[in-house]
């Protein structure tokens, strides 16, 4: 699976970094979309890649700040527009869903396709068989949220050398190794699946952060996650104005990725302040505390796996 | 004075054309601009522009449909980042108050400036001593209006020959000329101002017509206009179509721009289904019935002077 950043810029628009977006690609695994945030003119920002909006399965709303919301009404309704039938869930803070459903219901849009609004409150927000997903609140003056994406593990693989070697050819009999705790063999004698399965695959983990003040309080709520995803809307140098705005540093974030032990550091909601040359300074001002860490651009993509 | 089509889109944004907005550009006559509806990403082109925001006197939105209305919370929040100061005042149909308060309200948006909103009916809506401004209802499924823009007319200049044959040279006595109805000159003798002052410069008249159905009702209401901007989301042998989805043909567009002895025609909210070559066909079948017609693309400018 990969993320692509869709909007890496805070506050407002500019040229080179539209408002918040991420896109987590989950084509390869359950022919889905997933969203995090969706700040105005995100459709657009779509309108230059390959993603298909009818794809968008659920949409995660981190916190109801302008530049995290105000494109939603409108992908909803172009995905409409465009044909698309399968039902979307969101799940934001309290508020999403008077803002959804005052913007719909005024502008007279009626979707081709069901949304469910989930209203946020930390702790698991959903599961299926394949993933769970948890919420944390952040620090950030208005009721904030982060979020955690766990992969549940994969099984592991049929031993198929062992299971020749007790002579059990390939047939509907491996089946049964996958699904039954032990197996009765043509020869009289049970078996141990578990015996005959490698190792499981371990599931990947990613945590997407909204816009926060550096709060220790997530390190145990990111431990060890694949892919950590910050905010990092100030320079190290800048912590005073970074916590009277609610926002964080670069040198917090990394500071954070380091303590939970992540393997890899995205910084995103990067001020129009910062240009090329002030990237490069980011970049390695939080390099110096975690060696692993991009700063994320518009349309930029990383891959876990 | 110029106006300037930031989005001539319908219904959704493509690549080529973002939803609509239109702005005028009244710099030279009172440091201002005035907009006419704010799609999704107005702001987005802006960026593209030489438009300062914070010189935005007046946003009149057609109808509440989203993509007239979805960039308004966006462009007035950043409008505030930027530092504007002077107040905005938004015309709309009914509704527009309570969408842009819950939408402002529900994001903690604090503008840094004062906004009034003002629920439109028919008739007169703004007057001063350079404008008046007009709006009428269309024909579009939900309540959608027409703004009709009349400059007032500038007083004739002062015929400074005509004073000189009588011995009056230039000096404070001219500025009688222009106030009063009579003027009591040195010698004794009393004269009519008027009878010293040329023709007035008749004001420019600008007609912004929202969605709508080939309406009619609109004739006297654009009659004799300099510009008149109409929109035109299908082709000349769509009008079946257009009048199912409450929209306008190209050639239904032309008719009533003839029938009003328009001077000049503008179309726009053309459907991205449209690429060049159609483009080209739009604009003939209209001008066969009347020749003066532009069809509009993003960044359009066209001049009224
Ligand atoms: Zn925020
Ligand atoms: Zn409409």
């Amino acid at each position: 699976m990969h993320v692509e950043f869709l909007g890496t810029g805070a506050g407002l628009p500019s040229k080179n970094r539209n408002v918040t977006s991420i896109m987590l690609h989950l084509e390869q695994k359950r022919n889905a979309l997933w969203m995090f945030d969706c700040g105005e003119a995100t459709q657009h920002q779509i309108l230059h890649t390959s993603i298909k909006p009818r794809k968008i399965e659920k949409i995660f709303i981190t916190h109801l700040h302008g530049d995290h919301i105000f494109g939603l009404p409108g992908l909803l309704s172009s995905r409409s527009f465009q044909g698309g039938v399968e039902p979307v869930t969101i799940y934001g803070p309290p508020g999403i869903k008077a803002y959804l459903e005052t913007s719909l219901t005024l502008s007279r849009t009626k979707l081709s396709y069901p949304i469910k609004i989930v209203e946020l409150s930390e702790g698991v927000i959903f599961e299926d068989q394949q993933f769970i997903i948890s919420a944390q609140k952040l620090q950030h003056g208005i009721e904030c949220f982060g979020f955690l994406i766990e992969e549940k593990d994969s099984p592991g693989p049929l031993l198929v050398n062992k299971l020749k070697e007790i002579g059990i050819e390939p047939g509907p009999i491996y089946q049964e190794f996958k699904v039954n705790e032990t197996v009765d063999l043509p020869n009289g004698h049970t078996v141990k699946s578990k015996d005959y399965i490698g190792v499981p695959k371990p599931g990947k983990r990613i945590a997407v952060i909204g816009d926060t003040r550096a709060h220790q309080a997530i390190i145990p709520f990111v431990q060890g996650v694949d892919l950590l995803i910050h905010e990092a809307t100030f320079a190290a140098d800048q912590e005073k104005l970074a916590h009277e705005y609610y926002h964080s540093t670069t040198s917090q974030a990394a500071a954070i990725a380091r303590e939970a032990n992540v393997k890899q550091l995205i910084l995103t909601h990067i001020s129009s302040r910062f240009q090329n040359e002030d990237i490069e300074l980011l970049k390695k001002e939080s390099q110096q505390l975690f060696h692993n860490t991009t700063i994320a651009y518009d349309f930029y993509t990383a891959t876990i796996d």
